[in-house]
């Protein structure tokens, strides 16, 4: 048995203590469930990662107040098709007020209410859709409620991304719930927190804000800072932890109890990051890029993010090309420093590249790996110790299709 | 009348003293010409810039090596349909013997003999075809083949691309002519100077090797470096230059003649950077994006090519759709520093964004500007005195279809 148990069908309301709801209160025209809100039955500690886009978005900014200024969180409003981003001091005071409408309707303070959003930029929010969203999602509160509010969140996802998973510590079970919503505007390639996404992670342990702060930093790290659709960012890019406490069990920085929880969180956050790229806007492939033994983990990241960002590998991925000299072109212009005579390059561990040249493998051989829908390509350096990988997806007809006609 | 005057179906043989050839030597599989060489009549000085990709390509680092220890150009062999790209010591060697074959041919020395290759990576030069190439070129070299040696460095270009122009310095004429390839793999936002493509200048002045090398460097970072097309940079890339003498106009640095003469120079690169754009890989649209009153050209430059390179707006350009929050967003993650809330947008002068939000014009208005063939978004960040620009495409189905399928 593992020591991670995924829930099947899990999502935030599988942990104990959270109530959901996913409502159509108006924003998307289709008549979708585009309003989501999570409930904490008592006061959660919490902790923020936001976008380092310029031009944060209302929601973002309120919610970055909340993570310096709030001790919990009892609520969170997320509506879908309408991003509520340079909408000046008027999308301020609407995200400001959106909690207001939720604190008075929960019986919360203002300042325990955080607000996300995503959709269509420079639209002022329209507060009538907010307050009808406020009223129905408020009254389908629920225990059962979290696989609704992911479906909710969603824009061009194609299926709704939700997960729990459970873990054993000191005796007592622990549980962590997330949903995710993301499949374009995502790169990771940025000094940032993370790209493109609202992520929302529940879970009943306790433990203060800054040592969720502290894991929600390292784990976006390693999962969705790993990961790129298209190499944009987003203005409206949030995750948000909250934790209840009601599993009995207090984590405190530096124990294994602490270190155990912060990698269940992590594998959550990974699935997540994967799911996002799977469900990547119009891809076909997952594919990880991956480099090892490079001079530094700089080095090492600069060349797996050219690769995994270069438009030119990712058609070529999509036409089932195994075109290599387009890997090598990638790693060539990245940036890093390194040996191109001392690169070794394989496909799912098939030599494709040796010394900086042709490996001499046929290419139906490397061809009848990159058609599968999941493949490596590995860098080695044959350099150092460092190391770096990126999941990444190719850019199809569908991509182009979906950014041409969608008005985000 | 202009102090420039375009000639008429120009070339590199427009120029006195220069003859080229373009033949079918047999890289090709569709038999379309595949081989370009040009010669002088006169020992001519030269100057280079090439790629700052790692992997440079044999034929780059035997170009580079020309530029340290050569005084003199006396001819230029091109092939498309092989990069000799990560071929190893063999490659060089081959493109070495490429030079030597051509010096014999031509009673030139070696040393006097450039050589530039573009197509697929990795696969090792095919002498025999070479051989060929150098027999039939050799042959054909006439004073009016300019336009053939264009066609036969073409790969996915749709249109070939020479010009020539005239100007009068010290009352005597003086002509540039110049051909270049490359519509794919095209992105100036790298330390190098220039990407994807083969540029050949060809000119009647008299000037060291120095003066040449002085204006290359400074024109290519307002020419080549300026476009971008899908972000990605190659193997390959190779600018030359070649002065004869034969106007019986020397120039000096500093002096106003060699001012005149490097606009001109630069007007005729700027001209074949636009073309390269307009006929970038399945493009349908050539946009300028313009960014003023920036705190730093750094920070202009870094908001110029975010905006110019993101996927969200290269198709949405490609729908016809104005949606500026994609514009925006790019700005916001470029790493530029500036106030978001003094940013304004135009698209063709009409307001888009105001002070960081929605300036109001009706989206039918700007419907109509994004659906032309050619606009400009120009971004104002009403904070200091620098600026900078770059022409880009957008990304079609078109692009997608021609890299899935193209083998480089």
């Amino acid at each position: 048995m593992s020591k991670f148990n995924w829930i099947d069908g899990g999502s935030v309301t599988s942990v104990p203590g959270f109530r959901a709801a996913g409502v159509t209160a108006g924003f998307k025209r289709s008549g979708a469930p585009d309003f989501a809100m999570i409930a904490s039955d008592v006061p959660a500690n919490f902790a923020g990662a936001f976008t380092s886009c310029t031009f944060a978005a209302a929601p973002v900014q309120v919610c970055r107040k909340r993570v310096l200024e709030s001790e919990y969180l009892r609520a969170a409003a997320i509506n879908s098709g309408n991003a509520n981003a340079c909408t000046g001091a008027t999308g301020i005071a609407n995200a400001e007020r959106t909690c207001e409408l939720v604190a008075v309707r929960l019986g919360v303070k203002p300042e325990e209410v955080a607000v996300s959003s995503t959709g269509r930029i420079g639209v002022q929010m329209p507060m009538a859709t907010i307050e009808r969203g406020i009223d129905l999602a408020a009254a389908a509160l629920s225990d059962k409620g979290g696989p609704t509010a992911a479906e909710a969140i969603m824009t061009t996802d194609t299926v709704p991304k939700s997960v729990a998973l459970q873990l054993e510590i000191g005796g007592k079970t622990v549980t962590i719930g997330a949903m995710t919503k993301g499949a374009g505007m995502i790169d990771p390639a940025m000094t940032v927190p993370h790209a493109t996404m609202l992520c929302y992670i529940t879970t009943d342990v306790k433990a203060d804000n800054a040592l969720l702060r502290d894991m929600i930093g390292a784990n976006v790290a390693d999962s969705f800072n790993r990961i790129t659709v298209d190499g944009d960012m987003s203005t409206n890019d949030t995750t948000i932890v909250m934790a209840n406490g009601l599993s009995g069990i207090e984590l405190k920085a530096g124990t294994p109890e602490a270190a155990l929880f912060q990698e269940a969180l992590l594998t959550v956050m990974q699935d997540l990051a994967r799911r996002m790229v799977m469900d990547g806007e119009g891809a076909t492939k997952f594919v990880t890029v991956k480099v090892v033994h490079s001079r530094s983990k700089e080095n090492a990241k600069l060349c797996a993010e050219a690769v995994a960002n270069s438009l030119l590998c990712k058609t070529a991925w999509f036409g089932g090309d195994p075109n290599w000299g387009r890997v090598v072109a990638a790693l060539g212009y990245s940036g890093a420093t390194f040996d191109p005579d001392k690169t070794d390059i394989y496909y799912d561990g098939m030599p494709v590249v040796r010394q900086g040249g042709d490996a001499g493998t046929p290419e139906s051989a490397l061809c009848g790996i990159v058609k599968q829908r999941e493949f490596t390509v590995l860098v080695d350096q044959n350099e150092g110790d460092a190391e770096y990988w990126v999941w990444t997806s190719d850019i199809s007809y569908e991509y182009v299709k979906i950014n041409a006609d969608y008005h985000t």
